[in-house]
């Protein structure tokens, strides 16, 4: 098959479409043929070198995707039902998505959301299972909460948007321009805030502050993030893109009765996984079906040109989602 | 009545048995007359003026008793039955506990547990509200997990072993000596450590770590927790002696996918402080009724030695609980 390979681990945009070894099938895994694959800051880190794939995942970069089941190898749905050759799929990777083919464990498959073709299914697999797994499996939004998203006008913070306002809560978001707030107000933000004019912490505050804080940024923000949180407030921390230690006022935290996590998707193991897409796709998938949760595809581009792809995000040019389409 | 009253603020050993006003019942209060209180670090502090008391309580100390409803004004049980006059309770109080009296709102009054008097009724009720609400629902603690107190010889600490232990959770303890140890070992604890000799860091990870941490100490142990944690694992923070800013590695929280919550008893309001006693009496109370936990009064006091009764719960004098006997 072709794949995305890096040729040189120093330079990150090194990236060509090359021969790469057929994925080996294991037991319990599904071969797909892949069509689209969704892009996530995740891989510009690990082109970067910071983000290794978890053990035994192969070195291709992509966390998800979107294709056709070749081999279902008696792989089930998240319903318990088989899946079978031919099924339309969108898939959660651990790695390996930059390619023609992938070997997907069970319980990382998903049916497409209803009225979603493949292109559309590739770019918020990813996400969905994110938002959802850190907003409500590790804090709890409960309707009436205020949600707090920061880089609101990011893929997740556009679907957090949606997410929590479809789950009832009201939602604050952070961004660093007048356009890209414009944007989060679209899909439904209620709170908009200019970081580099306004202190979150301070607008916030006004409101009573954070039930729940998704966070990307880190050590920058924690002290803020406290700040503006509520009493029994949760800040779940899923990207350190402001510094990795920062300095925690546990007295404050304390004061507040708040929670802190820090959490990803990609080094869980599959059981766990698996309990996360099933849960996503009970409850998420019915609000992309009857329109909910709408999504934003900012381009699509050849995976031949995934470095210009990946240049794109960390330039800050993208808003919503890239999704890269296999070559066939 | 009579309560003890700090005549200096600069100086918390000027606590003396003297006049007081009865408490106002206010509607959803029952007038309890209190014949044990239990001596709590938090009592300590207050003394000290760390610790002020919620808007709109007593500046008496005392965070529990035990004793009789006098006047039960539409109060009800747990369970929803209506306390009647003269029924012995055991009482989770915001402040109040170290008089003749108290005022208790409503869902704050415990049937005493099977067997139980009122003397050891007033020895658990906070220890027990305060372990239940943070290993069970701040943290959750499963069969089979690695639950690690520190300060295991203490009120907390052993009441904290056997909890864990009813789990079905192997027990780690830190303690400063090795009689405390033993009395750990006694109560069911695992995995003992004594923090001059051994990094219980160390020795955590030896075991996989601690999926659940109930920790006292704060700034100073909060790396220290973190690389003891398992990966999933849940920091429960509930003092500071240890001061109160530190710093957090973010990125290791989040290569364990960890979770850090700050919780305490006393600021909650009444309709959370009635939900944990409920859960409390209903999974807690049987396992005091049945044996599985006992508990270690390690002295009983006349209320008007408060003074000496502090002192030494400082000086590290005391394995368990102090109980203040009031007088009549």
């Amino acid at each position: 098959m072709q794949a995305i390979i890096q040729n040189n681990p120093e330079d990150p945009s090194s990236l060509s479409w090359q021969e790469a070894p057929l994925p080996e099938l294991k037991e319990g895994e599904a071969l797909v043929e892949l069509h689209f694959a969704g892009l996530n800051r995740a891989d510009t880190l690990q082109a970067a070198g910071h983000y290794p794939p978890p053990a035994g995942v192969t070195e291709i970069m992509g966390l998800e995707g979107s294709g056709v089941v070749k081999k279902a190898n008696g792989t089930t749905r998240p319903d318990g039902t088989p899946w079978k050759d031919g099924d339309e799929v969108g898939v959660l990777l651990s790695g390996g998505g930059y390619a023609q083919f992938a070997a997907v464990p069970q319980g990382q498959l998903l049916p497409l959301p209803e009225g979603f073709d493949l292109q559309h299914t590739a770019s918020i697999v990813e996400v969905a299972c994110t938002v959802w797994s850190n907003i409500m499996l590790t804090a709890r939004v409960n309707e009436g909460n205020i949600v707090l998203f920061h880089g609101g006008a990011g893929g997740i913070g556009i679907f957090g948007i949606q997410l929590a306002k479809a789950l009832g809560a009201k939602v604050a978001v952070t961004a660093g321009s007048a356009e890209k707030l414009e944007t989060c107000k679209k899909y439904g933000a209620d709170i908009l805030i200019n970081y580099k004019e306004e202190d979150f912490a301070e607008v916030l505050k006004e409101h009573g502050g954070a039930n729940v804080i998704l966070d990307i940024i880190g050590a920058k923000y924690l002290d803020k993030n406290l700040s503006a949180l509520a009493k029994d407030g949760h800040i779940v921390i899923i990207g350190m893109q402001g510094g990795v230690k920062g300095e925690l006022n546990i007295g404050k935290l304390l004061n507040k009765r708040g929670n802190l996590s820090a959490t990803g998707l990609r080094y869980r193991d599959k059981e766990d996984k698996a309990r996360i897409v099933k849960d996503t796709a009970d409850n998420v998938w019915p609000m992309l079906a009857d329109g909910r949760i709408t999504h934003h595809i900012d381009r699509v581009m050849p995976i031949q040109d995934v470095a210009k792809a990946h240049k794109a995000l960390l330039d800050g040019e993208v808003t919503g989602k890239v999704v890269l389409e296999i070559a066939r």
